[in-house]
């Protein structure tokens, strides 16, 4: 990488709790008033990587709020987010990073093919603007319902003929999605919404040659999971059911008390468990919005399990985290390797990336220390 | 491994809960009527590794009581550890081996030297009664007293001399590792106590060119420990503090209850944790004996961790399970494993063995993933 | 109370688990072969209330399964809900107990008039045939869907009139309950199904001048409620959030699977804890189903609060318990309450039975203390 | 009680977390900046017992260090003890309060004897100085080791023949008793310090005609066991081991680090719970020092009980509360109860503040509710 060389980081849903995170958290690192602590890509093993420096990461974003960023990050230090001194200590950079957002995608307003090439055009604006060598967005807005299957979803060909017909088939985290392809940008999911998962993205993606990938950031519950998991498979313990409780508030917890988005949410967790231990296992995950809570989340875990001779016995964890926290430096992190993806010229689905969500895109493996190996590997070939 | 071998799996203890469960166990799924839960060396793993199969091995042991194996399995039922109707499924073949254990050592009744000559003799006795191809030692009684530090463990020669002139300086688990090293077993410490652990008998094994290893069967708390540790590193997550409190009662919560002892025990418990995070970390481990518990055991632990900007964080867990239970198959794969060792003619500690200790011999790796892949490389070697 | 005395105990649900461990129970505690653990009416409060003695209780029932009660006991023996020696000791009184029993009320069969006046003959049939001085039943069946509103509810006239005209308008619970007051039978209900509270069959009880009382035995996670929450309002902590998971198989596991029975019930548990904090709570109560769990239940409450000056803390609590376990000793105490409350010739709603129930009927006291202040109270009243 | 009427409620241990929050929440709850959660003196059914309005109530206190109370403050800001808006909103009034602190006693630099007329003076200079009817002391300060016997303990005459003698017997704690004793002030004791509780003292407070209590603040875990001990009791289920493991950091988590203080909190603690029982409980209590978590504590109780039959089951609770904040507004409540005391003319041990203590003086009742009936009974008692 060229030692000038700078990379955007666009956020869609750049106002929302992860967002600010991760602008304050880089202008804290920046100005060296911080540790480095969270952030997967400072480990040893990312070392020869050649990772684009923290300071070489310029942020920007949509949003269909306009609540300003220094107003989000009061409330986060409020809730214990962020630390209060930030608030002091980039203040003003916080305000910069907010005149390089713009209006996010709202589709009582806009056609889709319109807003589609809107969004293109303010990814570009910010590389131009910017100076910047390669832009990585990623999608950390509210959780959406599930899409309705859709023809147009089938091939890139149908998608056009839909908007070229005035249809707006997409969700709206998959119209950022388009419009990060058709500038030339990689494409991360950082929620379970549909983003790229569709064939005619999947296509638009091979089309401009840019790498893509998501979904579901792992941060809580799951990534215990992802852990545990394979302990008791590798002890020949037999898991009888497992049954989790995913109690929280803030704009997280409102979004998933939609039952729809939910069943979105719920699938997602689901699904490693069977691909883990290699059986089906009972157990419900349920999510429920305590506003009480704001952005911490708070989740138990039952697990009945057997060994010897069919004796039963029982394990079960509480993790207490803040989301916001624990996802920001996943988000630096995911930008710093996709930047290294674009780079190296690779497209398509970003497998290697699989260590940090609950639904890897095109993969089965769910555990997360052969995750790691597998992220690491990729990282340091040259 | 030749069809008609068979393998001698020598219990210390042998009267005792784990190995109780061990020789109910294998007559359990020899005659079919049981599963495999529990046992690792039934995991695809290790398929190609020519394990001896689990009829082809026989059990014997010593101990200082003399209750009745099958008496001992009655109390085990009742409790839940071993299902009722092992009772009456394998009550003969228990009174069968019943037949095959012989009196521990006393030092209030036995000099050392002659101690020691004895249990080998008698695991001799064993081997060529039965017609065994090999015999794997495994100590799975109480846990001992810290042994004191004596100038007789510093060589063999000086242990020679120390028995010469009529002391009796080891400790007993010592006393049946050198036994078991004298007859040509390999010899495993599935407790925290000395055992081989002392220069004289590590220089002791190899003038008889035996394997053996330890130490402390990791088979809860611990366990955990050494997924979720890695897992805090994985990503980059602070721990601030790392609390543990264990509850158990049964012969090795009383046991534990002695002060001496338990410090023997937690120190072995708190050694993996620096070296798996890389950073020391404050916090108590508690062993308390709860006589209602009876077998089972409830650890509850509490994890403070600091993540992104500082951000303070909670995991807690409860491991509410029977250790007896959890511990006998490892000690079922842990006769394999040597038994494999010795058929390869390689002598020493057996550092391959670390996935199933808590204070793995010659090793500092402490990771249970990377455990488990170093053991199936090794047996799976050709 | 004349010495020679006998009570009835019948049981709506009389092959399932909770008339299962109250027949094998009083059984065993008869026999002297057990103590009293878990029966309210031994403690001191009650000594002075002449409680019919358990030796004077005769249990009989309606069950729509066939399943023989010695079976019954068999698989709660083996899952641990009563001791295995109970099979022995009592396996001759438990087939006596099973020839007490008769045939329920199935809708398809019957038609509701025929089949209310069938089922009081059958308990009258019971008191003559055991000659005993009075009856109390007791629904300990499994919950039933809520019931739909019907007209005929409103008035005993309006029942009469839909029976008349061939129309079966009440749900089951409550032609259990008409028939008991037919009978001149106490009717209590353990369940939370619709029991006796309905207009029409209150009117019924009043004419029949009958006591009974109800609903949902309060066995597990609203018992520590029903402490824990007059504990925060003790000492002016303000209860911010609490949501709780229930965990459990079996019978009622099934039952409570399908949403109109959950429904049902969560109503039930939630109702107590406004009344006894004064204000509303934000939080969620799930029942799932996880049949590996059996008889057992698991329960987690996470309680969110705040105190001087507003600053949040937390308490949460797992709750491990054998539900049938936990209820068949309160269904012997209400026998032998309701038993008094019949010799004392009282009528209509026994509200001082509220220490079992977690929706008593006529009362919105949930607090346990004072609830058993009060039934003291009116036990021992001359 | 006069209109114009102030009590004075001087603090040992004047600097500490405690009565930091005490200050400064009498200064916020006085300019209305915050509501009165916390407070057991602000419920309904204190209504009626005329105490003192908390803008009458002035803090003092000994203390003997010299941090200043606005710089304790902004540390129990930033540990989220109090809100950071305290910090400018009653700055000023916490800098008065500073001025109203007086040095505390110290053995190395003063006779005990001079040392109580030296701390008398100050407490009667306070009253004077403010123009106070009455004044109320409370130790809030660290926990002391348990203090040895000695025969000076057993009578006033003996205390002051030692005194006289030159010597100093009593521990800092007693010390402070003694000198409020002396200036007519009563004195309470929230920590489980001696205080008071040596009949030398006893003595010397009847002398004096004054009241005095304690002893060790129920706060948390122990507040918990006063309902769940009970709630187990009144179902007639049968404890059978009640363990707790109590981490906190902070002054106190030090201080409880050494074991001769821990075993003064851990007898107190333990105190109780035979008592609401009837029966001793096996089962240890743990205090650990965990300096990362500050001024809050996490405590966790694993508790197994029998019922009906003999079935064994578990329950377990987990409590994250703030010590100082939990306890501030007690001592709040407990200076207004004893002020009333003193208005009253009742002197002696009071015994009916034993709702607030795990010790309760010259009291076997340990029951929550049982506790708050006979205080509002006595508060309210014309």
């Amino acid at each position: 990488m060229n030692d000038t060389d700078r990379t955007g980081l666009w956020l869609v849903g750049a106002r929302g709790s992860v967002a600010t995170t991760v602008a304050t958290g880089l202008a804290m690192m920046t100005s060296r008033a911080h540790g480095r602590d969270g952030l997967v890509t400072e480990l040893p093993v990312f070392v020869d990587a050649g990772l684009c420096p923290l300071d070489a990461i310029v942020t920007g974003g949509h949003d269909v709020s306009e609540a300003p960023l220094a107003k989000r990050a009061a409330a986060l230090a409020d809730a214990g987010v962020i630390p209060a001194s930030a608030l002091v200590l980039v203040g003003d950079e916080l305000d910069r990073a907010d005149e390089r957002l713009r209006r996010g995608y709202d589709p009582e307003e806009e056609g889709q093919a319109e807003g589609v090439q809107r969004l293109a055009d303010d990814i570009r604006e910010f590389r131009e603007r910017e100076g910047l060598a390669r832009v990585v967005v990623v999608n950390v807005s509210s959780t959406e319902p599930v899409a309705q299957d859709d023809p147009a979803f089938e091939s890139l060909a149908e998608l056009e003929s839909a908007w070229a017909a005035g249809r707006s088939p997409l969700p709206p985290s998959s119209t950022y999605a388009a419009a990060a392809f058709l500038a030339g940008a990689a494409f991360v999911d950082f929620t379970p919404s549909t983003g790229a998962r569709v064939p005619a993205l999947r296509e638009l993606a091979e089309r401009e040659q840019v790498p893509w990938g998501g979904s579901d950031g792992k941060t809580g519950e799951t990534l215990v999971k992802s852990v545990l998991a394979p302990m008791f498979a590798a002890r020949a313990l037999r898991v009888r059911s497992w049954s989790g409780t995913n109690l929280l508030g803030g704009g997280d917890g409102a979004t998933l008390a939609d039952p729809d988005a939910m069943a979105s949410k719920a699938v997602s967790k689901a699904r490693g468990l069977e691909a883990m231990l290699g059986y089906p296992v009972e157990g419900p995950v349920h999510i429920d919005n305590i506003t009480d809570l704001g952005d911490w989340k708070t989740a138990w875990d039952n697990i009945t399990f057997s060994g010897f001779l069919g004796t039963r016995m029982t394990m079960q964890f509480t993790w207490q985290g803040c989301d916001s926290s624990l996802a920001a430096p996943l988000v630096i992190d995911i930008a710093r390797l996709a930047d290294l993806a674009l780079r190296r010229g690779e497209s398509g689905p970003m497998t290697q990336l699989g260590f940090f969500f609950k639904d890897p895109v095109d993969s089965e493996e769910h555990q997360l220390f052969t995750q790691l190996d597998s992220l690491g590997r990729w990282a340091c070939a040259s």
